[in-house]
């Protein structure tokens, strides 16, 4: 992939030539970002309003603007396209950069189907193109912190996990919460067990525009036995992101608010042999608690510099397509649980199976 | 139920003569306020190990012990039984004691199932004696606070509840900890909403000892619209009692271990006309924070003294024998989802219909 | 002061045209403020450092950049100086861009000491410009919330005051921690209680650097009977700013770290009159707390934009030469009990009546 | 010490039996903790106030009570007294108690002056007599967990210690804060760092009683370079114990009332050899933070036995008479300031020197 073209005359590698499309909310982030990463050069900036175009104008009066998609596929000079539009757009914008040989990164979810990512992700197969998922938190210092507990085996059995996701002031108006939330949760849920849940059962409701759910209870069950719930919602009184994870050595507090993300509680629950039949007995251990240190990187600056990474072919992005695709099956699976009235309902896992086969 | 016997020379209502039975976590904290209540006398306290009857005897030499039931019942200075034995033995002891013509105070559950419940209602109600449910948190003031915001109409509609119930450290030996901790939830729910939830649906986890369940998630539908999701755990990284009530006019949080225990927010979303087709306006809301004050008043000495009242002929218990039932339909309900794989579960509502028809 | 110059052919003012001068920590804040302002045009910024000029190049590149003051003040098209270089420089180049005919905005403190701050006033008066200290706290919306407080009655007699003001991290190499951070608490104090105290004592010490107080205890004692305490250090465990204010009727906690940064607790001590002679009757009385909502905005961005329409003519700034003329009374008081080891010594109060006279 | 008398038939030491004078606020807890402790048997309650007395009474019904003192002080089956009364009274009854032969054990402060509580020392000494004072805070385990960071050589140089110990609720009749609530943090600082202050600083004023100080701000320097300050007061909004310790390797948040009493930081900052002249390198280190797992235990019960094991001859109190007498010295040190407004005093040291000489 690294042909004579990426390379400078000094033989060091060109910068990544990318077009931002989309100024909304997060776009701007990816913009600021790029700009800052060495490995990049953003060339354009895309979106059909033009009051963004113009605020972008202001603080980057160098990148180009532009308001017809087409033309920014058909620029040449443009090497990658970053996607931060509305969900229901991903699939379409996404099919068309791929088609015009271009490297595509969209924001999360990959797609609005799995149909539709599984489409994307042999359009790029074929044309030998990257393409990646915005799952932004697989590169959050706590999340990867985290991540090493649950691998090194200091966590010990995972016994479960509770996350609660919730906000006032983010009503989005073309998904519900599960759509705009659940990416988030649900992939680092996925990166941290290595596996995907293979039952759902959820209740939501819309409670400010009937039948556009904005809270969601969702219970998770796993093959090795751990269970998960996950709370989503816009309406709560303040901010709260705490995830508590038990496992049988520790237990784990991640708050991505809070000054000290990370809190390992060394404690647990010991089960000695029953001495007589039928009895079981119990030891509780309480232990220090501690707030490991944690690096202060943007995760969108790390996650953006894998993506170049993986465009100059030096390695394979960690938000992969396969932990893209496996959200959007999650995602499904809790639409039918819904759907149904909080039945429970298996998840699909084909990525492997049928389809990367 | 006012007799000549229970009023003393000087015209004054006699206390009520109680024997505590089950001298374990709670029975103490029983015979404690029990103590300094000014309508109840401490008789006898009850106890199979000696040597809890032997820590009693130390802090309040006065007081009887016997470690048979029987002897108990069979004293005729015993007006009252307040019973804090482990729940599989609420029911027979109760009957004995209803059966031996005595007014009986179980601590929740009332009984090990709505069979049960229901046996022990029809004898009191036949002995003309009191019966009551132990339902603590329905005397706290925190809770007290927040219902009156349900009932005046200043929390709005409910939208949704999400409350966690957790700590490490109280495996009991004897039930799971839906029939151990859901008592206190599903209680305060019934008592802010006013109704049961007419389905349910849980997953839960023996983490520890297989098939014991110390984790549960589950989640509540309402006749009413309203969700709410329930999480108790045995094993947590610290005591958590947080319950988040989001209305359309205000959220509440409700902390039972914080020093500010409830806190109103007057923050809401506020859904306008749709201007255009399907086009909706939401506009967000975001005031003060108040932290009302809160009586310090501990809820077992008010739930006692409301017992006495009752035993005396003045009032109703707070504390109300529908509210005891209902809470085991739910419990119930939970069990029969959870030995279903999670399914969702319709909630029985047998009380006001066919058995107090 | 608006002469036809200031006015555009559309009969609107033309934007005040600033150069900032320094680019450590505090100036590029200034820039992008200045930049986001309507009122403000940055034409050039200033700094020794090629490195930091360079920075500034690759976010404004239309922003003129040099390395000279001197062509700075020289400069017809610039019409007013912000200065964020470190306190030591302040008074020449405050009074250079005076002379020069510059408008001025300094970091505060205005100056290195209470004589030069005095020759910078006059200077600035003579020639008719508005200099300026910036005292950014006097900007902070829940600074003013607070002062309504004490201007309304509601906190009743002001008691004392309590401020931490500390942190882990930013040494400065020139100045101690009373000249660095005591500038922001003396001039919330000034601007809340409108009187500068009029005893001080302070112990410091320089833990790192021999010689150089990294930490600081003040005690003030004011004239109305307030007394007031700041502890100030480059040196601590984790970030704190808390103010506490206990008044006769309220007491506040301020704290600019929180998501909550005012609360207001409705509690006091009543004292009623002596019934017997010598014994004091005291009621407690314990109330509600709130946590107002607070305006999110940025109080530099509050800051610059008063400063522009001062160099309109259109207001006085609140950010007054009064209070930056005291605050830099009071940081020379607290010098001169460290200077005497702690002695308690009094605080010159020069501005109204000798000076201003 | 342990003569015949002292042992039972089975050669185990019989149990102290204490007389507990005063049944105010703090004297039912004395009495709680030794009526669980199994070296001491309280045989006797001793109030002026019948009410306190029945209330004891009815809690203990076997304990003997008495309004007369010498009643107590007559009874030749009381070896021990425990003071808790009014400040005032401490010399007279600790001085009866110590004349009529009977070990004392008095609440902080010792005495009302040094003067008394020399002349107390001197007594106990002469009769051959414990006298202890009751400065709890030694024994609090997470006070014992610090000074341990401080011996150990964890903590580095101790920089500085900030201390608030604020509420509402409780003004004392008959002392100034200083006296009431000043022990507690005396004491602990005396047992930190091995060394009373050598010069004091303090501004107090009484808000709500004329000349009565309820809120102290208390600055204090040490041989060794330390320099800590201590914040009194009965007026707050919450209560406040915080205690900050900056020590060149660690730093320690100790706050008595959260559920993490102790928070040890690992950061610091270092200074590198100059490179050059004049000029300092910093680097600054930011490392995990640990809430160290502290027994539960109340800190009275573990003062009350090591009072016991002294009268028995055991041990020496680590509550010992050089740290009271100590403590008062500083007391008196900070009432000197107050007097002289503020003024720094050197703090009188004798104990060792020409006292105890």
């Amino acid at each position: 992939m690294s042909s004579d073209g990426r390379v400078t005359r000094n033989g060091r590698l060109k910068p990544v030539r990318v077009a931002v499309v989309g100024l909304g909310y997060w776009g701007p982030n990816i913009v600021r970002n790029l700009h800052d990463a060495p490995e990049a050069k953003v060339v354009c900036v895309c979106d059909v309003s033009n009051r963004s175009l113009e605020k972008m104008a202001r603080r980057y009066p160098a990148i180009q603007r532009r308001r017809s998609l087409q033309k920014v596929l058909d620029d040449p000079s443009v090497d990658a396209v970053a996607v931060a539009t509305p969900v229901g757009t991903h699939y379409a914008i996404a099919r068309a950069a791929l088609a015009a040989g271009k490297h595509v990164f969209v924001e999360k979810p990959l797609a609005g189907s799995a149909e539709e990512a599984w489409e994307l992700i042999e359009l790029a197969r074929a044309n030998g193109l990257v393409l990646m998922p915005g799952h932004t938190f697989l590169y959050s210092p706590p999340v990867n912190l985290i991540r090493d507990h649950f691998r090194s085996g200091a966590l010990g059995d995972t016994y479960f996990i509770s996350m609660s996701r919730v906000n006032l002031g983010i009503h989005q108006p073309d998904v519900s919460v599960v759509w705009d939330l659940g990416p988030h949760d649900f992939s680092i849920l996925r990166y941290w067990l290595g596996e995907n849940p293979v039952a759902v059962s959820a209740v939501s409701r819309g409670c400010v525009i009937p039948d556009k759910p904005d809270v969601a209870f969702i219970n998770f069950e796993y093959a090795s036995g751990t269970i998960a719930h996950v709370e989503l919602s816009w309406l709560a009184p303040s901010k709260l992101r705490r995830t508590t994870i038990v496992g049988s050595r520790q237990m784990i507090v991640y708050d991505d608010t809070s000054a000290e993300p990370v809190r390992v509680f060394d404690s647990g629950v010991q089960l000695r042999d029953p001495e007589t039949f039928g009895e079981f007995q119990l030891s509780y251990r309480t232990g220090d608690i501690i707030s490991p240190r944690v690096d202060a990187v943007e995760p969108l600056y790390a996650e953006l510099r894998d993506f170049c990474a993986a465009v100059r072919g030096l390695s394979q992005p960690r938000s992969s397509l396969q932990i893209g695709f496996e959200v959007i099956e999650v995602i499904e699976a809790v639409e039918r649980s819904l759907a149904r009235q909080g039945e429970r309902v298996h998840v699909e896992s084909t990525f492997s199976a049928t389809r990367a086969g």
